[in-house]
């Protein structure tokens, strides 16, 4: 997610957590990330979200941020344990960022590190830290135009993707940059707000009473949500960058 | 805390958690942080400990870990904010190290930074980032000798000691390096086990119900957490090192 306004996630929250071993099996653990100005806060658990105690917390738990990157985890490589459990975070340039991924990717170990090192021992850890360590290479200080950053994270993504599977969510607090691969798909909400019915869960909101007119909220997700909602389905290896909810054109 | 085998720290939390506006005034935020093998979670909120709506959750929930850090704020340098709210975390060598600090270090700023930078605004994340920085320095690569390590902290910390007060705990994992400024005080418990009683909230515990004949486990703290244990005050710029629950022999 990505917003104008600090933003309460817990609708989307409660759809996708169903996903983690209710409505579907990626039951191998999860994970949200919540930025609060540079301020970064996480809540990890290395168990299925349908039945984790600190995912029936977050849900009942309003923590209103501008950019959240939730994942929920089908491992294939590495074992479930709570260092495999997305998203990973890393220090760059004094700005904390973040990272969720879903695929696979054949050869990514062979790729040299420089800064960073993966703590756990999945290809995704391994991906990011690669990632990052290249960034800090090209911009050992972080560069003036936001574009040459944006132009650097999209190639790097699309020498990944090469790889295998690379659906992505990146964030350094004032951006949200995403990847697909095979499969993604966005939302954006502003005025005039409506009604929206989680798919995974009995649940509906109205968007009219939760928001202000000002407010534009971009959510992405590897399937809708929603199932009265317009979602907009990504391209294969399009690459997309939003900042306060709104899509900003890169190239 | 440092154990032999995955504690459950929450007596020692509810009686810390009270100093956050109840028993004392250390109500600019708090954190905490879990050591699960090498998996890494921590908890931080940028309110009173004891309003905290998600240390009362921590507070009921049992997380089962071999190192835990912990801390209240009270703010001098940096505003109260998320990213100003210890623990802090940085990666290296693969590991997460974690950080939290109690005291005012004049001129800390002045020291050069390399690896790492700090996010947030306080002396203490910048001492954690300059102390990180001069280890990668020293050991690009984790050295095989674990004695090493301490003997270099140990250096670091006493020369930032030399700014002001800097009583500080710093883990990766593995061990607890504590350093003493001006106060700190440890206990080690382990059979024949007793009754504890919390010395800010009227809670007991009989550890010979919650523990095995085997267990080792040591809680550092500003001040003692119970009242009738006897707990040993560290001397003015006296370094130790914990792991799996016991004092490692440092020099």
């Amino acid at each position: 997610m990505s917003a104008n306004v600090p933003t309460d996630i817990r609708f989307s929250f409660s759809g996708l957590i169903k996903r983690g071993g209710e409505t579907a099996d990626h039951k191998d653990g999860w994970g949200i990330a919540f930025y609060e100005g540079k301020g970064y806060r996480s809540f990890h658990d290395p168990i299925a979200s349908a039945d984790s105690a600190v995912a029936k917390f977050i849900q009942g738990y309003p923590i209103k941020s501008t950019a959240v990157i939730c994942h929920i985890r089908k491992a294939n490589r590495g074992r479930v344990c709570l260092e495999n459990t997305h998203p990973f975070s890393r220090e760059l340039w004094g700005i904390t960022w973040s990272f969720a991924h879903n695929g696979q990717l054949k050869g990514i170990k062979n790729k040299q590190l420089n800064h960073y090192q993966p703590v756990g021992t999945t290809d995704s850890e391994y991906a990011f830290c690669w990632m990052l360590g290249q960034l800090k290479k090209t911009f050992p200080e972080k560069p003036k135009q936001k574009k040459e950053i944006r132009l650097v994270i999209d190639r790097l993504c699309r020498e990944i993707a090469t790889l295998g599977v690379f659906n992505m969510l990146l964030s350094d607090a004032a951006n949200l940059y995403v990847y697909c691969s095979t499969k993604l798909s966005w939302i954006t909400r502003q005025a005039p707000f409506q009604e929206a019915q989680l798919k995974d869960a009995d649940v509906s909101v109205d968007f009219k009473n939760e928001t202000s007119i000002d407010d534009v909220v971009t959510v992405i997700a590897t399937e809708p949500l929603t199932t009265n909602e317009e979602w907009v389905q990504m391209g294969r290896n399009e690459f997309m960058v939003v900042s306060l909810g709104k899509q900003v054109p890169h190239r």
